[in-house]
């Protein structure tokens, strides 16, 4: 068991059994997806905006253009949730009522601050590299100056934090499991096709690319 | 080209040749996903849940337990900004700061308001079960006087939207092109994978399982 990251915000009072406050459960699923949907208030109402995030350590990264309504509002030091969720299955019940997803989501509640560091954001630029596609960044022309000054880089500590998971199959009120009605999981993965490369490149597919997985 | 439903919320600023605010591309968003990131301000922090929407004509749905953080707030009139995302591929462009994603997403703004009547809650829940998958809603065990009680379904108007659509290769700097660096883009789909028989349950798998598609 690693650290936990529960708190009076991150408690999950609903389906408590499915909760976890584990710190290495929750950076997986992090690690996992590739998109996060990111909250912010803005004129007392609330603002979810999808974006790609990062982690390194205990810190969440996230970047963008300083113009992104998103980075702009974060970088001030507004409160931000941040949710990512992997859909797993589809879970089918005899009942209506029982039908559920399998699912594992985490939450991160904070606040986030600026990366200025030079050698710490282009640290974290290659991470972002890498947590996209591993292997990635050894190959690509890094940032230069101008678009350094162009990425604004901000990190969240994540220390308020709260997993959600459901796995498993249906299950039924007792007296349904005698009705004819098919009842089972439908698993989904996010999976990858086959690589199309851009029309101006003759270069061979590289094997992260074509064995692209998570 | 049907109706617009740009306000000033919904507005999209960063990259605008991205938006667009056309309510059968909104529908369309709206209707492929399956899960959605619905914002809400609770003691002036924002809270994101990820939750089963749904779509009948000009209104999004949502449902779950009277006991859900998400549903008991949204039901008392607060603001909400729900927003999904469909990721469909990676852009390796040959500059770290070119790479992308091709994605659609739409975000929603409104105030929900609880389903009271009885037949359009059935309604309700019956496409919801559709929405999920396809021909399923003829065979199961529709919900009972106790489970309609149990459950809360809330609706919101579909009048304060936006979306925001990637699509294509990558878009490089005219001087890196020569760089020997691979570039294209690694398109990834939500697959469904065989399913999964409960344990208890000697039925065959239905077509629209054995077949499940978006």
């Amino acid at each position: 068991m690693s650290a936990s990251l529960q708190t009076p915000a991150t408690t999950v009072r609903r389906l408590p059994q499915r909760a976890s406050y584990d710190a290495e459960t929750i950076h997986r699923i992090l690690d996992e997806a590739l998109i996060c949907h990111a909250g912010f208030v803005l004129h007392d109402r609330p603002v979810v905006i999808p974006t790609i995030h990062w982690r390194d350590g205990d810190r969440l990264y996230f970047h963008g253009s300083p113009a992104s309504g998103l980075l702009r509002n974060l970088r001030n030091g507004v409160q931000t949730c941040v949710t990512v969720t992997l859909l797993d299955g589809l879970v089918m019940a005899r009942s209506a009522f029982h039908h559920s997803m399998n699912y594992r989501s985490a939450v991160v509640f904070g606040t986030a601050a600026e990366v200025s560091d030079r050698e710490e954001k282009l640290r974290a630029l290659d991470a972002l590299v890498e947590h996209v596609c591993r292997g990635r960044s050894k190959d690509v022309r890094p940032p230069n100056e101008v678009e350094l000054r162009q990425t604004l880089v901000l990190s969240l500590p994540i220390t308020e934090a709260s997993a959600k998971i459901r796995t498993g199959g249906p299950v039924d009120d007792e007296e349904d499991y005698a009705l004819p009605i098919w009842a089972g999981v439908i698993p989904l993965n996010l999976t990858p096709a086959e690589p199309v490369t851009d029309a101006r490149c003759s270069m061979e597919v590289p094997e992260y690319a074509a064995r692209y997985g998570r």
